[in-house]
């Protein structure tokens, strides 16, 4: 395909597409929080104006709602595939629901790290909490039902050990960076999770 | 013993000792983040003139300090406990130190929940995340004595052993009350930790 540099002219500098506007912004939003970044920040990361960084963008509130965007999005359809499997068990859909919780939040980093750091200071970041939670709700679920088929240990509340495994999880991004294999790392959680640190009998 | 009215006075309201003036910032600051909460802030939610607040506290930074060197202290102290134990095997150490580290979490749920939100933005945060680093060392250097030992799996990395089990044990800051039962607590974290999701053989 050939390039379009009338259309690039007219969105500004080439390169500077929509998809590279947001990726700088979530790393920005990351690094010094969201409330603390504004758009000259932003254009100053991206070498543009301030008043050019509005040909890409119409607010910062817009670049925050399409990361979360991003980040809920990819989380809820995994959930929606991993249910979608009936032919599974319910201990069988639970290991998926972790591995692939690992997977996206993985090949998501940026804006999964955003969406756990949101404490609902705006309307879209409450709107965010909402399907963050929904989605804790769908999880704990799944634990639920995996501990009623006798699959997993019943001694524990469900809800507290969805809130556990998912919280170490979660954690990944705190250290994790986007240099792994993806796969063995999930390997990995969905093991501890299951089997524990004790040795393997 | 008697209640000093002169020397309450002095300080100013009766009841605004160091303590809850340290209590009542920490709070602020966990809902509203460090970098947002001014010294006018915490001398509104006192119910005192923020010329006032000064009289209690020399800055907000100092606050911060303190609040790290609580939860810093405790951890710190909790590992150096369970070390000293030496009848125990390197195993039950690592038991040891799950446990604690739930326990001193739980205790100093608002000191800790800052401590684990701290990004380095001030000296003071630096000095934080480095005494941070050191702990997770410690608690790594325990995991691989009991790899080491034969008593728990050695097919993960104990880095990554650690920094997982460790990273579920933080993540109850999201969500705990400091209503519950600690104890009973620090047994599930425990129980979770060390013998998985997979039902008792």
């Amino acid at each position: 395909m050939e390039a379009k540099p009338e259309g690039g002219a007219r969105r500004g500098r080439p390169g500077h597409d929509q998809a590279t506007v947001l990726r700088v912004a979530i790393e920005l939003f990351n690094r010094q929080g969201y409330d603390a970044t504004s758009m000259g920040d932003l254009a100053r990361e991206l070498g543009l104006t301030k008043s050019a960084i509005y040909h890409h963008v119409p607010s910062k509130g817009h670049l925050l709602e399409r990361a979360l965007d991003e980040a809920l999005g990819e989380l809820s359809s995994a959930l929606d595939a991993v249910r979608a499997d009936t032919s599974s068990t319910p201990e069988q859909r639970l290991r998926a629901a972790v591995r692939s919780s690992v997977v996206v939040l993985a090949e998501h980093l940026p804006a999964v790290t955003l969406l756990l750091r949101v404490r609902g200071n705006t309307p879209a970041e409450v709107a965010a909490l909402d399907r963050r939670r929904d989605i804790d709700h769908r999880l704990a679920e799944m634990v639920r039902e995996a501990a009623a088929s006798g699959a997993i240990r019943d001694d524990i509340d469900p809800l507290v050990i969805s809130r556990l495994i998912f919280g170490m999880v979660n954690s990944l991004t705190e250290w994790l960076r986007d240099d792994g294999d993806v796969d063995a790392l999930a390997d990995t959680v969905t093991a501890l999770a299951f089997d524990g640190l004790v040795r393997a009998h």
